[in-house]
C-alpha cells in the first residue's frame, strides 16, 4: 500500500517516522535530530511505549509509533491461540496508549482501531502483524489527507510576504502548510521559538522550514513578544496535542504565553487540528509533568549549580483558553473555538 | 577603604565582581559561573571594554568593571604629562562607556566621575590609579546603600509564604531583597526563568537564591505563564538596565512578555531601580543586538541544523511600557511608572 508523502523533506515517507517490519519497530530519534539521523530499534511493544515516553518521537509521531507497536505486539504473541492473542493485544493497547498522559485519549482511539483490525485478520486467518501495519498505513493516509487540507486553509490565512511565528514542532501540518504556500506562490518568513528544554523548534521546525526554502529564524523562548512587535508578526500558528470541544487547546508549554502576547499586540492566533471528541471539556486533559531535572540542563549539559537544592519544573504542555484563539483550523474549515460543534455537524470525526 | 558586603554569598565583597590592582583588572567570569569560578585578567582598559562587551560580567557588573578599567587606564598613561594623562583618560572613558549600547549613558556617568577624581588626584600629586579605585569604592558603597533600601522596599511588597518570579539576574538588588526577607522573617519561594541564551537565571539568580536558603525553582523561558497560573505567583520582579523617566523599562529580553502575562493574570510587576536622568524618554535607549548565532546554540553546543541558512536573532533587551508596570521600586520609595518626576523631587539622582 502506498504511503503518502509527508511533505517533510527530512522524513519523506512516514515509514521514516516509525515503521514495523520483521519483528521490530524502528523510530526516528527526534531527540538528536538533525545533529544525527538515528533510528531507535524496539524489539517489544513495551520498548515502543518507553520510546514514546522518552520522547524519541513526539508531535504526531506517537500516532504512528504506537500502532506500529501494536503490529509488533501481534508478532510477539503470534504463536498463541486467537483468544490469547486478542488478550495480549488488548494489554498492549493499554500499555501503548498510556505512554504519555496528555495524548492518552487519542492513542486509545488509535490502538482500539488496531484491535478491530487484529480481530478481523484472525477471523480471516491472515497475518495479524501485517494486517495491523496495513491498517496503520490506511488510517494515516486518511489523517495526512486531512492535514493537507488544514495546511491549505492555514496558508490561505497568511498575507503574502507575511511574517509567521510558530511554536514547537507542528510536524506534518507544518510541511503541508508550507507546501501550500509554495503552490500558491506565497512568500512568508518564519520565526521559530527554540522550545526548551528539548529544542524542537530549533532542531525540527527550523529544519523543515529552511529545507522547504523559507526564510527561517530561530529565537529563544523569551523573545516572542519582542519579535511580534519589532518584526511585525502577522500570524501566530501552532498545532495541538489536544483540542477540547469547548475550545481549550493543549500544546507545548509556551503556547499560552505566546497567545497572551499575540492578543496584547492584536495578532491572530490559529491552531491547526481537529477537536477531539474524547475531550468534551478542558478538565478532561491531564498535563504531563516530565522529569524536572531536564530544565536544569541544556543539550545534556548542566546549567544550574549542582548540590544547592535548586529544583527544576517541567510541565510538557500548557492550556490556552478559547478567548486567546482566533480560529481552529480543521479539515472542515476555520472555526471559532467557541463553535466547535460545527466541526462535528459537518461530519468531522476528530484528527485520528 | 571598606567595601560593603554585596549580600551575595558567591561574591561576598564586590572586589570579587571586578577589581583593579597593580596594573590589571580582574573580573569574575559570569559566563561560566557557577560551573567554574574563574577571573578574566585584563592588562589594558581596552581589554576591560572587550570583556564587558563579551558579557564576562553583566547586570550591575559593568558599573564596577568599567571604572576599574579607568583606574587601569590611569596606570597605562602614568608616565605621561598631566595634560596627556587627562587626554588619555578621556579617550579611555569614551572607549569603556561604549562597551554596550543599552547601558552607554549610565556608563558615561560612571566614567565621567572617574575623570573628575583623576583631575583632582593630578592636582594633588597623588597616584591617579589608586585615586580612581578609591573613588569607585566610594560611589559603589553609595550605590549599594541605595540598592539595600530598594531591596527592603521590595521585600515589604511580598506576602509571607508568597511566590515570587524573577527574570534574568538582578544582582545586588536580588541579594539585598532576599536578606531583607530573612530579616523580616518572611518566607518566599522563587521561580527563576533560565534566561536564554546565556542562562543567567539558571546559573546566577538561582545560585544566589538557593545559597541564601530560599526555595528555588528554575524554569525554562516558555513556562512563566503556566507557572503564574498553576503555582499562584504573587509578584513578578526584576531589575532594569535602563529606566526612562517616562516609565519605560529596558531589561533582559523576555521581561516584556512576562509583564504582559502578569497583567493578563492580574499579578503585580515591580521593577527595582532608579529612573535614569540620561534617559528622559524611551526613544533615547538603543537595544543592543548581539551575535545572532548565539541563539543557535545552548551551552556552546549547536542546536539548529548547520548549513541550511537558518538564521539566529538576538536582541539582548526589550522594552516594557509603563502600563504593564505596577511600581518602580526606587531608594526614594515605590513609585508609579507614570510619576517618576517624584523621584527627582525627592532628591533622587539616579542609580549611579
Amino acid at each position: 500500500m502506498e504511503r503518502q508523502d509527508t511533505g517533510l523533506a527530512f522524513i519523506q515517507k512516514y515509514d521514516n517516522i516509525a515503521w514495523y517490519d520483521n519483528g521490530e519497530v524502528r523510530i526516528l530519534d527526534r531527540r538528536i535530530y538533525p545533529a544525527k539521523k538515528v533510528f531507535v530499534i524496539c524489539k517489544t511493544h513495551v520498548e515502543v511505549m518507553q520510546a514514546i515516553r522518552d520522547m524519541v518521537t513526539q508531535s504526531t509521531g506517537p500516532y504512528i509509533a504506537a500502532p506500529m507497536g501494536m503490529a509488533l505486539a501481534a508478532w510477539e504473541c503470534r504463536d498463541m491461540s486467537a483468544d490469547k492473542q486478542m488478550e495480549y493485544l488488548r494489554a498492549a493497547a493499554a500499555c501503548l496508549s498510556n505512554a504519555r498522559p496528555t495524548t492518552r485519549k487519542r492513542l486509545i482511539l488509535v490502538t482500539d482501531a488496531c484491535l478491530v483490525a487484529a480481530k478481523k485478520a484472525l477471523e480471516e486467518g491472515k497475518r495479524v502483524d501485517i494486517a495491523i501495519r496495513d491498517h496503520v498505513v490506511e488510517f494515516t493516509n486518511v489523517r495526512y489527507a486531512k492535514l493537507a487540507v488544514m495546511g491549505q486553509y492555514l496558508a490561505e490565512l497568511f498575507p503574502d510576504n507575511g511574517t509567521v511565528m510558530t511554536q514547537c514542532y507542528a510536524d506534518t501540518v507544518l510541511g503541508m502548510m508550507l507546501r501550500s504556500c509554495k503552490k500558491m506562490g506565497k512568500t512568508i518568513r518564519l520565526f521559530c521559538p527554540e522550545t526548551r528544554p528539548y529544542l524542537q523548534g530549533a532542531r525540527l521546525t527550523a529544519t523543515v522550514c529552511s529545507e522547504l526554502g523559507f526564510d527561517t529564524t530561530v529565537i529563544t523562548d523569551n523573545m516572542p513578544a519582542y519579535v511580534m512587535k519589532k518584526e511585525h508578526v502577522d500570524v501566530f500558528t501552532c498545532a495541538a496535542d489536544a483540542i477540547c470541544c469547548d475550545g481549550y487547546v493543549f500544546n507545548k508549554v509556551g503556547t499560552s504565553q505566546i497567545s497572551i502576547c499575540a492578543k496584547y499586540f492584536g495578532i491572530p492566533v490559529y491552531v491547526a487540528g481537529a477537536p477531539d471528541p474524547g475531550h468534551p471539556t478542558w478538565d478532561t486533559v491531564t498535563i504531563e509533568m516530565r522529569n524536572p531535572d531536564e530544565t536544569l540542563e541544556a543539550m545534556h549539559i548542566r546549567t544550574a549549580a549542582v548540590g544547592q537544592g535548586i529544583k527544576g519544573y517541567y510541565p510538557a504542555f500548557d492550556m490556552t483558553p478559547p478567548d486567546l484563539i482566533t480560529g481552529i483550523v480543521t479539515e472542515k474549515g476555520v472555526l471559532s473555538p467557541f463553535e466547535l460543534h460545527k466541526y462535528f455537524e459537518a461530519g468531522g470525526v476528530g484528527e485520528y
